[in-house]
């Protein structure tokens, strides 16, 4: 959560704060993501990861409506956990030769990235609406529901991967 | 995932280095919790976190089983998501003075390595059925749902705060 969290006095604050941490990270996420695309070779992923990159374009801009609802300036801070991810990710991805162990090491490293999202944004909506806040609340929401259909398609991409291989 | 990627040529060697990655991941968290639970406040969270640091304690454990199923000794290999989790989930949890505020920062902290585990968990669990190691699946099994109980258990603290402070 970067180095601003001294002043972190109140709920309001580990609220902002926990927003500029998500924003950095969606930012992250997007500039990573055509990496990943541009080396997936099994059709389905690769279009279901294009799909998510369109997504996190509009996970971004809810993003800075929501700050636009609180009055604030959409502002990033650093975030230790989505740079670890996302770190973890480029060293495995950018080493694997065979396409299959590469798939399957990108849909992993996709879903760590899915689950730090669903994490996250569940906390904003709970911390939203305990303030009152319900018109940021269903801003989220749709971008939670979104991770959370990304998160389950990479495990059917996964799944079929196997039923493919079984069945060969 | 460390510094080992370069060796990952099959699906075999890509979930060992899994498992090396999850193992330092959970002996990281036996590091971590016990200073959680010492800044938790609220009785409800600060026993969850108490019962949570005794079931990670069998979920290494459990890990050196898997190890052992496979005819390996344990080994950890440094995994930047989890230290950047921690990292993010120490600065906050350090700088909050609050109680209340602090509780909410420890919640999503913790939320957000249950989230870490479940997915690499869920991962492993996949790609060991896929190698026909159902044995070493089942183990892992067991520790997925004490995550997924865990971090159902966070939300609910949560949730029972927001009602508190509805109610006072």
């Amino acid at each position: 959560m970067g180095m601003f969290s001294a002043d972190i006095k109140t709920m309001n604050d580990l609220y902002v704060h926990q927003l500029q941490d998500i924003y950095y990270a969606e930012k992250q996420i997007l500039k990573s993501l055509p990496d990943m695309i541009g080396k997936a070779s099994n059709g389905e992923l690769k279009n279901g990861l294009q799909k998510h990159l369109q997504e996190t374009e509009n996970h971004v801009a809810r993003l800075e409506q929501v700050f636009k609802l609180h009055d604030l300036k959409p502002k990033a801070v650093d975030c230790p956990a989505i740079d670890g991810i996302i770190e973890e990710a480029d060293e495995i991805v950018g080493e694997v030769d065979d396409k299959e162990v590469l798939d399957a090491a990108i849909v992993a490293a996709a879903q760590a990235v899915e689950h730090y999202e669903i994490t996250r944004y569940g906390t904003l909506i709970a911390w939203a609406h305990q303030m009152g806040r319900d018109d940021a609340a269903a801003i989220m929401q749709k971008t939670l529901e979104e991770e959370k259909a990304a998160d389950k398609k990479l495990t059917a991409v996964a799944e079929s991967n196997v039923n493919r291989q079984a069945a060969s």
